[in-house]
């Protein structure tokens, strides 16, 4: 019964309008912070942009003890709730942990808040959100010194970003399943995903849901790439929905009414357009950017992630200064990162722990 | 003058009907050989089958130096080319060769060739590949047993059902960056290409080509999936067509006018199908159906393969008697068994020789 209520607290709360003084510490109310018009780095004027976050714990008077967690793609702030509480690496009878939604995200500035489609809203870079995200923690809480910033996926991708652009601001990185740089591989895997929204006749059409061929291909798209072959083989997928891979594959049709696929694919640009490289004084060379680097690295990322994979993270290792490499021992994949079971929740808790511990 | 006529003759024989005399021993000539009405495993017939095969070198007298080459997904019997011919692992002054199209190839029995959709075409099977092979090799040539069978992706998974379905048939069998099985994965993945074509409009519109949009999507599908992320990392995309991830995204909008979407489609079904387990006698056990297997085995899977993943090759090995389990070092994932470059010609050729010899 406790179970079932706290299930049905939960529901609510997910759907919690804006502002709402949810007294739940693990449904803290959501802020928003007003950008007004943000100039984004690709020349456009984000008018009327918004940040929305939440944040757990007390910012001491010092304003030494903030971390920093900005959400991944299509995630909400809830996403790191596993690493965020007493006993947790993200203690809040220590830390003061901001979590930060990434523009796209439907609580951020989003085509879907803004009533634009993926071309008429601007095209928003991992860079705009650290510029965004760094106001707010600067100009709104005084801050200008982060214990750390941990971000799984397009949240590492900001991790990263932060340290190269600021690599003063902070004590440690904790970049989770996510590279500094979406290389080639990446581009080509979301452009094929992408391209599903782009081209789908009933969003062409003026729609803003996809096709049921359209919702159908983009399902399988990700039920195929986020966890690895092995998690497959052990037959991991299983649920009461989906039993077998046949019900797996039918499922796909059916249309979340969470989907917002224009916001899918704004975030989805800025994942591709990634490269710490680009960041003005490095002239596109993504090894001397990471060399700048001067905040401690834990680098965590998943042994079977075919998003960011562990590949590309041995690449760029080689150019961090103060780098502890620790790849999530897993077969979930990407999602690994997201701590999908309590394995990886105690190995990202104790790793995570153990960096901000030093 | 002589060249030039060799040339003009080679391109002649590229485009000779079935049964042409070529001479030339890279292009010999296609046979054709009939199963009239073939009766499937899945209980239709295939109306008026035939198989396309070609033969290097010569059948010995005692019959007992043929080597089974069987086709793969999309391939016709030119995909082994760097494997056969003087000095090469299969050396046409020892061993007689018989390479063989899958149904589904447009050579062999095919929607193409039928005038057939893949709905109205018949679903056909690894098992009904091998079924018609099997005839081919000892009604046709009077073979009784093989000095090998040697696969590349679906080839392999031709070459473990062989070994599965007739044990003593043949000394050794090859698969090459193949399963004996479609682990899960496999299942999905592949549906979410296959769905680019069953549910496109242009398809279902009664045309035999797809919408611009599905033939963008189906070309980044297979972008993503057949080479490694360490292969894309090293920027080894680069042609002279393609120099960039921009051009080759562009590119994958033009139609090939070589792609038969329903051939495709029903070959791709057979690909999803496939479990050795489920020959007659094993009641879908894979394990034990390996175990079964009295050939010589020389696995070689693919390292950085996403299709047939190593890991699903290590699961496997555990089940074989007698194997030898070498895996293609390469970047090139799933396209390392196809020998891209002359590294992994080398290195196939030397390991197919050395078990030939054995």
């Amino acid at each position: 019964m406790i179970r079932l209520a706290l299930r049905a607290l939960c529901a609510l709360a997910s759907i919690a309008p804006v502002g709402a003084a949810a007294q739940d510490p693990a449904h803290p109310p959501h802020h928003t912070f007003e950008l007004a018009d943000f100039p984004l780095e690709l020349g456009a004027t984000l008018r009327d942009g918004t940040l929305l976050y939440v944040t757990h714990g007390t910012l001491n008077a010092a304003r030494s003890n903030a971390v920093l967690v900005p959400s991944w793609y299509g995630g909400n702030h809830h996403g790191y709730d596993f690493l965020i509480g007493p006993g947790r690496a993200l203690d809040t009878d220590d830390y003061f942990v901001i979590v930060t939604e990434m523009f796209g995200s439907g609580g951020s500035s989003s085509p879907s808040t803004a009533g634009l489609t993926h071309t008429s809203f601007p095209a928003v870079t991992i860079r705009d959100n650290v510029e965004a995200t760094r106001r707010l923690v600067m100009e709104h809480f005084g801050i200008t010194h982060l214990r750390a910033i941990v971000g799984f996926s397009m949240g590492a991708q900001q991790a990263f970003q932060w340290a190269v652009s600021h690599p003063d601001f902070m004590d440690v990185i904790v970049p989770i399943a996510g590279t500094a740089k979406t290389y080639p591989h990446g581009i080509v895997r979301l452009e094929s995903a992408l391209t599903l929204i782009t081209r789908d006749p009933s969003l062409l059409a003026g729609h803003d849901t996809l096709s049921t061929a359209g919702t159908r291909a983009w399902s399988l798209h990700w039920s195929a790439w986020t966890r690895s072959t092995e998690w497959w083989r052990m037959e991991l997928f299983g649920t009461a929905d989906t039993p077998t891979v046949e019900s797996l594959i039918e499922r796909a049709e059916r249309r979340s009414p969470n989907f917002r696929p224009h916001d899918n694919v704004v975030q989805g640009r800025a994942w591709q357009m990634h490269d710490v490289g680009d960041t003005p004084g490095f002239g596109g060379d993504v090894e001397r950017a990471l060399a700048s680097i001067r905040a401690h690295v834990l680098y965590l990322p998943g042994q079977t992630d075919m998003y960011f994979p562990i590949t590309d993270a041995e690449y760029e290792r080689r150019f961090l200064r103060d780098v502890d490499f620790r790849p999530i021992p897993s077969v979930w994949g990407h999602m690994a990162g997201s701590g999908p079971t309590p394995e990886e929740r105690r190995f990202l808790n104790e790793a995570i722990g153990d960096a901000l511990a030093r």
